[in-house]
């Protein structure tokens, strides 16, 4: 079906300037630099790397990256003003993202001009540019309000003074697949056209597909779909959809997908959606019996990506929809050896702990197993007491009495905070008996009020072994001391 | 354009069995009943209650729903067993969700079955839940990757045993708007046809919508696009694609979306993508400079849908990308008299904070204006020292010492963890001076380790006056009262 796009279709990326503006949004010049240079590596054409008029540290950072020597064409955002185009030249950007409002309500309500007035600036703005020697991509702000006439008008207008490239700007996410079919193919026969969609209805990537299929050669784009409001089309979604369901062959770096995703989300601090589309956490993640069961004898089934294509792994996670099979599974890989009656028992259990709103982590399966095997469960490490300390003139402290293994010790340790100095104390008074790392430490966002129950969960490590582990309590501390030493005593008594 | 559209069009919400599949999402019978009642209020018309077979929450929950004489049709999920079925009408459902595999890989790897094996046990479930009966909804899983042929036979075998409507699951989310097209036009003219997406690929919306306008009469949706993986259709963004941008009168409660959104986000714990479209934190948040000008003279400019019209409102952020206009309007709003070169040094500094990666408060900006119109800004409070403590065998305890109004003071507080206490004990000190209320405490998700720095938003309100104030440090004990006291500090001098 790759017959309905062009060949080589390009990406303009411009997660560095529409998806910095997602408000809360900053990135350092730093951040932004090694953005753009993975953003280079993993097949994108064009890198929008913000806007030049934007403040002192944009144009820091545009600068770094035009001087980077990236494989990427390096574009800058700018308005229709000689200051910004100079801003974008000065900088040693290859090209400009010229925007223009085409709409009347634009043109009227927001500049206060004409379209005379608005189509002369676009003009000048394109020869001053072409002048500066830069490539310019003349992009029309809210096309999909505009009179399509007009908008003709000074898409022609500009290309005859030398604009290079075009672009169909959906600047509120109003187009429907239907429109964009309707407007697409005499503007792409004008000069080559990008699409840029925005998500307020959730029609971008549909949008952007529809204009792809309708003659445009170049999808803009940002990782993660970040964005002002809703966001903008997100890179990733274009490259699976076409890849998968079009069978079109782009030249990007698949398996370099989710290292980048989580780079950018690292940066910008904006949380994924766990259920985003290819790159959200449990995009892969299979929980529900049946379903899992079906993904173990042939992922297919249930997958319509395989994992690894992108750069990830497949889970599979218990809760109260897991059967039979997902739960023999981990028990399997846990060393259980449970009949069928237990079997039938540990994923009653289990049930019952997903009724009651619980996420099942290893440490509780482990925990429902013993029980029902009636392993004897001796914790290797009870706690007899523990303290942390805060306050604005101290380090902070935290001490524990432990009984490991019958002995009692007591410890002590610092850390950047309470929380720190807890698991940092902790680690130290089993050290002699393991050396068991914390490999991760995750708190669910804290919303509503200081009240609220913390769930802090953990990635435990020792000798290769990996289990993750829970705690919940309204004190995030004592969750987290609770997490650690649930972790740590499954950890010491595995039975491998 | 709704001539697009069959009349009527109806919303199948499957939140409470396919949402609540989303690993580590459990709910509940008391939420899921509350969920329920909330769907039914706002319009839909069948609710998915659950799966009967799951577990015995599940049944609990199921039964409760059924009996409570709710607006909407009451359906169960059930497999082609009649102990499922039996189940579904001894709870009380009024219908059945029957879903049988039709694609080959699912019939032959999944169920180890053939094709004829699949068709008698669906016709035997059919006959059986008639029977007893129940309304059925006949759904073909992985109809997508079916032969259609084959599952034009199994739909309209189903029919002429009973079956009253019938289902094309996109189980992967596989489907395109081409296939839809094609795919849902000879199926709808068996009996009436709901569609049923995933957004593995990020086409659920695009692919409902197409099998809308191709002839299927009723919509597969959760809220919020919970679900398996990468999630379902999402309930606000059919409704709102409808209405908005094919001008469709659906029958649904509009301003009950976003209320309803934010429970079942509560409930579930799965948090939204602030910029997931219509109930995103950020759908209706507008930073960028030139975006919040255009935004203040004309809402529509930079707006798809009027945020009132899901139960939200609009918000102007300040940022690095914020212009003269958006921080004058916030300026304003906090009465400060500011001459034209006064903002333009104010916006200045506030491109500054962002530069530096910063999230611009209200208490931020109100410490750059103080700085630029040189007032002198006497913090009311001052803190001469803080400390909490929390453990195994103790009360969570702070204690603080301040400096209000020149007034020493010095309280202790206890609370459900160290930060509770913190911010109780400080509420405390101040309450002779005035009456703070902390209205909302936020933590972002933490993540890697537990050296990671804190940030913490808070929102404190007194007579009325709102403000938001960060702290950011590695020890969330002291992030959360740094906050604290730069929030109070403001709200106190402030000089309305």
């Amino acid at each position: 079906m790759s017959v309905l796009f062009a060949d080589n279709l390009r990406f303009f990326d411009t997660t560095l300037r529409d998806g910095e503006q997602t408000p809360g949004v900053s990135l350092n010049p730093e951040q932004k630099f090694e953005i753009a240079s993975r953003l280079s590596d993993i097949g994108i054409d064009v890198i929008e790397a913000g806007s030049a008029a934007a403040s002192d540290g944009e144009r820091e950072a545009i600068r770094r990256i035009a001087e980077a020597g990236l494989k990427a064409e390096i574009c800058t955002y700018v308005r229709a003003l000689r200051e910004d185009i100079d801003y974008a030249a000065d900088l040693g950007a290859d090209s400009v993202h010229l925007v223009i409002p085409v709409s009347d309500l634009h043109i009227t309500k927001k500049l206060r001009k004409n379209r005379d007035q608005v189509a002369a600036m676009a003009y000048d703005a394109v020869e001053y540019a072409k002048g500066r020697g830069l490539i310019v991509e003349l992009s029309g702000e809210d096309a999909s309000r505009a009179d399509q006439k007009f908008l003709h008008e000074i898409f022609s207008g500009g290309v005859e003074r030398g604009a290079d490239r075009l672009c169909f700007c959906d600047t509120v996410g109003l187009l429907t697949p239907e429109k964009t079919a309707e407007y697409i193919p005499p503007l792409s026969a004008i000069a080559p056209l990008s699409i840029h969609c925005h998500d307020d209805l959730g029609f971008a990537l549909a949008n952007t597909m529809a204009a792809l299929k309708a003659g445009a050669g170049c999808a803009h784009v940002t990782i993660n779909g970040l964005g002002e409001r809703a966001g903008n089309t997100p890179f990733e979604e274009v490259v699976m959809a076409l890849e998968v369901l079009y069978g079109y062959r782009t030249r990007i770096v698949e398996e370099k997908i989710y290292p980048l995703a989580s780079l950018v989300s690292r940066h910008t601090g904006v949380a994924l959606a766990v259920n985003k589309a290819i790159v959200g956490e449990m995009a892969f993640t299979h929980e529900s019996g049946i379903h899992a069961h079906g993904v173990m004898r042939e992922p297919s089934t249930y997958e319509s990506v395989k994992p690894e294509m992108v750069g990830r792994k497949r889970r599979i996670v218990l809760g109260k929809h897991s059967g039979t099979a997902s739960v023999e599974a981990a028990l399997h890989e846990m060393n259980y050896n449970a009949d069928e009656k237990q079997v039938k028992e540990i994923v009653k259990r289990v049930k019952q702990l997903g009724d009651e709103g619980k996420r099942v982590t290893d440490a509780d399966l482990m925990a429902v197993a013993d029980a029902v095997l009636s392993i004897e469960c001796k914790p290797v490490i009870k706690m007899r007491q523990f303290t942390a300390t805060s306050g604005s003139h101290m380090i902070p402290t935290a001490s524990v009495t432990l009984v490991v293994n019958g002995q009692e010790m007591t410890g002590a340790a610092t850390g950047d905070g309470p929380v720190d100095a807890a698991m940092e104390v902790l680690r130290k008074c089993v050290s002699d008996v393991a050396d068991i790392r914390l490999e991760e430490y995750h708190v669910d966002a804290i919303s509503g009020g200081t009240d609220a129950l913390v769930e802090v969960t953990v990635r435990l490590s020792k000798d290769g072994k990996i289990i993750t582990s829970r705690g919940a309590r309204t004190d995030i501390i004592m969750a987290s001391v609770e997490a650690m030493i649930a972790g740590m005593n499954r950890l010491l008594r595995d039975r491998t």
